[in-house]
């Protein structure tokens, strides 16, 4: 597929909605919208006591409130590694001294840039971080026993924690 | 968190653009853009030998080709029982005999609205539907017993799909 022409349609505050004109392999053209949206970190923390971090808030974009593991946008500059810190300790209150990246996705490929770095944290202290623009955030600790209950439920139904938790929950039990 | 104003900033061919202001709890006003998207659906499809359908395409949105299980929006007034068996039909060429649902989630919570509908399809047979526009696509055939691999590898990197596999995984291991 080639690209030959690109138009921003709208610049907006947390992404950028482009209008691309591209040609198929077949020789034919066609648009393609797609949402730029900067990359992301998204982090399954694991307490001392074997529960999981995860923030109960209320989603505009759901209209509804969701159970998900910390996650957010990466500031310009940052590294992902860094992004996670200073979500997990504006979100959660915690600082991770211990950080690894297992892997990572793109959220919605079919229309979306966003890519989300993918990590596990563990050995947390305490070292909360005021943020400015953050919506109520509720802390929820979860045992890790509970987590794939909650999932088949229908509890936690958000698509990067989902993979997240159960992509942990495979790693550790190989472990 | 109160919706006091909306306006769709741009209407597209796969999503529209909306702009919200909304109060706070903390009664700050605030603006909240969101993607609204047609709700989807994916599939977990696996075939008589126990190997899953997976789908080989290049992504625009990504700049890249992506491994990903069969997935599609949802047509006005198809439920999502038809979508899946429509999708497969035209990018598997296999319709299923059995599906089952067994969840769903938010693909991008935080800034759009699409939410997935999750499936299982087994018993699959035959049955090719030409689709109008649908990028190249190639169908992969891979053994459930390399899917865990594939994942922590990073060939799968496609949200859904890892937490559609995943799921997956869990389930039928505890059958």
């Amino acid at each position: 597929m080639k690209t030959i022409g690109s138009t921003i349609v709208h610049q907006g505050d947390i992404f950028r909605l482009r209008r691309d004109e591209v040609v198929l392999p077949s020789g034919r053209k066609a648009t393609r919208e797609v949402v730029e949206h900067a990359d992301a970190v998204a982090v399954v923390a694991v307490d001392g006591t074997g529960s999981v971090l995860l923030e109960r808030q209320y989603r505009h974009a759901a209209s509804k409130e969701l159970l998900e593991i910390p996650a957010g946008g990466i500031e310009p500059g940052e590294t992902p590694e860094a992004a996670i810190c200073r979500e997990m300790q504006e979100e959660t209150g915690f600082f991770p001294r211990k950080l690894k990246k297992i892997g990572g996705f793109y959220s919605a490929p079919g229309w979306a840039t966003e890519y989300l770095h993918l990590f596990i944290a563990t050995d947390l202290v305490p070292s909360p971080l005021s943020a400015e623009d953050t919506d109520e955030i509720k802390l929820e600790t979860v045992p890790i026993s509970r987590i794939s209950q909650l999932i088949v439920e229908g509890v936690i139904e958000d698509g990067k924690s989902i993979a997240g938790l159960l992509w942990y929950l495979m790693i550790r039990e190989e472990h």
